[in-house]
């Protein structure tokens, strides 16, 4: 025991340091590790497994939904940023740029793309002639940087990992209904494999993606109850259309301007899962996304017949398609517990010379360290049907939380005591920008999303008629 | 009749203009298109469709041999590319660097990864410890940018999408032995997925990988003759360790370097595909790897009932795991054929009225042209059954011309000779880098692997003893 608690004292405390937390369980469980460049990150297996996991589930959603894979230069013309005026007031900023190639000063600098909007524009202009050729549904799966000055693995990092949607329209109904359509994959996703339950809706033109019309924003509430923006969802209409002359000759026989939208989620996913599920011990992963669903753990490993007992189990889990390891290593038991508890395994499974005697193994699960017993013969069924709890629980769980801390609040003092909580608060808000600003600079608070189908009164910060209920809360 | 000439007269004459054929071909086609950045390409959604085929294939077996997927920064300090001598000579006057970051100009420049060697070793070193932590087994699916004077799609691009394995070893032998395992799964996916028959072995000192101790190289011979280099495996021996510091505690309590590898295959594969298997009507896609492997073309398709009994066949055909699709697009029978034979799907399926009473299909190959029927009710099995032929002949094919064109040199003359005829050449090689140089200056060929457990009695050029029998051959 004394070796346990030394190794859960690796991990910061989770209620009294949040922060440290995070970075002990992200490098401590290998998920992840700075980059020599300042910012930069290096996604080592265990954390690029997961992200694998989560391509492949949103991969087969986009294709479901009529969308096709390209990829587009990562390196855009600097002078392509500035057609679109707030697109280069939003990213100029935090762009990196190429200024040499092949050992010669380039004539026209190059940026590193922080988001494809302008170069796959200039390139729908050149394919988009007719309106047979519309819809174009297009996602690319990319890295993309953007300068950032205060970093941290996966939630915000110099460079990083993400799919982007970009589709054009012959109306701005059709990109409106794709711009929602994505944004309910999205949230289908999250619920249904990451167990994130999210709040969907618009974003205020203060948080807008730069050259949107209007951007939908999905937020994820985290375990301190900051909210993290996982993904968005931004109806372009024309402006980037426009800006890149990407029209079509209508049945009517005159060229329009496409209506266009772009909806992107990112490695920063990886972030959410581990500050919506971890506890004390360290990362909790839902099954669904997690490398390893099921680790068997040799007892007595040295009496005979049982590394040998574990590596058969291991291989009949994996013939029935469970992603199940075997830890064989000469750490103790004890040891190994505790590892692949901070490792986030939904599943661990105990197997000791007694068990196999009597065709049993031994079942924790990770998210209430239940132990139950069951069959070898059934292990994979046994296996496969708590996994499955495991993944309701968490989502369960996650709902609850997200339930019970939302609370109302008609003055900023009501809305800073509610975040200071750890609360979203919901609160009534005129519309106007310098209330915006000011009850952040107030609370820490931003307007996370638009409430949909409520009423308020006042402003909890003017005492004006409200316009819209916003979702206030602090963000990642 | 008139519309189809005026189609396939869309693509230059394979035999007269094989260079404008390629270009034709894959514009056309739709596989690419050229980014605004010049030397940059966009990979549109059929080619991105064929590189998906491969990732899928390739990925499978780098797990199956012990790999996993990771990710390392884009960006990296260009101090760390001086590190290894040989390397900063190879890739230095290439490489595309940021001098500019969120607004400000940075203390040390950074290159975009030409490869990645360096960045992946410095964390291989940080990493590293004791011997149990080795062999450490990882793989990249990444960009790369090369500043390239000359390119061509595919073929040399700016940036291009590869994979990149690196490895580290406690002993030689096991890098020597990952090094040719490696290369031995390139040759093994190369001619069970792309049916492409490939040259394996060891390059010259001239042609290896900047850095290596040992590079060894495959190589597919193209519609011309001319031979293009698909893949490579470089045993690094302790250079980079050396370079990079990665050493571990070895069971017998000392510190050693540890021995590492690495090697890759980019989106130059696709580039090999269209030039092994391309014929004057445009491509010719192995099946495996195909984006459509099968296209319903119904005929008479205004008559009643043909358009749904050709989609519910093509949902048959999908259920069966077939990548099947249907053109049910208002163009002519004669212009889909066209259509789908540029695009080169292997099986194309005519479906009319009259078929459809029959309770028969029509199924056409790509390869050979060779129309069979076959009855609707196993049109799955039917269709399976023929994309299998297709693969098997097109290796078949591949396999026969690279046979027939291999041409055995005993002076330069003959070796000129050789390769103005299309062929690949066979002859002794001294050793000395003169040499080399001097071939190349004469005929425009390069040593493109040396030939093991042949013996040559005289160098081709000098006419001294040989030291190995060398593959000549003109290459992309």
């Amino acid at each position: 025991m004394a070796k346990e608690n030394q190794f859960v004292n690796q991990i910061a405390d989770i209620e009294t340091d949040f922060p440290r937390w995070y970075t002990d369980v992200v490098t401590r469980t290998k998920l992840v590790d700075y980059g020599p460049v300042k910012g930069t990150m290096v996604i080592r297996p265990y954390g690029y497994a997961i992200w694998e996991n989560i391509q492949k589930e949103l991969d087969a959603r986009f294709k479901a939904t009529g969308h096709e894979n390209a990829y587009f230069p990562l390196l855009i013309p600097y002078s392509f940023m500035t057609r679109e005026a707030e697109h280069v007031e939003g990213f100029a900023p935090e762009v990196a740029v190429v200024t040499v190639g092949g050992g010669e000063t380039l004539a026209e600098p190059l940026v590193i793309r922080p988001t494809s909007e302008t170069v796959i524009g200039e390139m729908y202009s050149k394919w988009l002639q007719s309106y047979r050729d519309l819809p174009i549904l297009i996602n690319q799966w990319a890295n993309v940087v953007r300068w950032e000055k205060t970093t941290r693995p996966f939630l915000r990092t110099s460079e990083f990992l993400w799919q982007e949607g970009h589709t054009a329209h012959a109306t701005e109904e059709e990109a409106m209904e794709e711009t929602m359509k994505m944004l309910g994959v999205y949230k289908e996703f999250a619920e249904t494999c990451l167990a994130i339950p999210v709040f969907t809706g618009r974003k205020t033109e203060k948080e807008k993606f730069a050259g949107a019309v209007a951007t939908f924003g999905m937020e994820a509430m985290m375990h301190d109850g900051k909210s993290l923006q996982a993904g968005t969802s931004h109806y372009l209409g024309q402006n980037f259309s426009k800006a890149f002359d990407i029209r079509f000759l209508d049945k009517d026989g005159t060229h329009k301007y496409a209506y266009t939208t772009s909806w992107g989620v990112s490695t920063r996913l990886i972030g959410a899962l581990i500050m919506a599920h971890g506890d004390s011990r360290g990362l909790v992963l839902p099954p669904v996304v997690a490398p390893v669903q099921a680790i068997v753990i040799p007892i007595a490993a040295k009496k005979e017949g049982v590394l040998e007992a574990a590596a058969t189990l291991k291989a009949k889990l994996r013939a029935a398609g469970v992603r199940a390891d075997c830890d064989a290593s000469d750490n103790s038991p004890g040891w190994k517990f505790n590892e692949w508890e901070m490792k986030g395994v939904p599943v661990r499974i105990e197997l000791g010379p007694r068990d196999i005697e009597a065709g049993k193994m031994v079942l924790v699960r990770r998210d209430t360290h239940e132990k139950t017993e069951a069959s070898l013969e059934n292990a994979a069924e046994a296996v496969q049907a708590l996994l499955a709890e495991v993944q309701q629980n968490l989502l369960r769980r996650a709902k609850k939380r997200k339930e019970e801390r939302i609370v109302t609040a008609e003055s900023a003092e009501e809305l800073l005591r509610g975040v200071e909580g750890g609360n979203f608060v919901k609160a009534g808000w005129c519309g106007c920008r310098e209330c915006e600003d000011k009850i952040k600079e107030q609370t820490a608070a931003s307007a996370r999303v638009i409430v949909e189908g409520e009423t308020a009164g006042k402003c909890c910060c003017c005492g004006r008629e409200a316009k819209h209920v916003v979702l206030f809360a602090r963000a990642y």
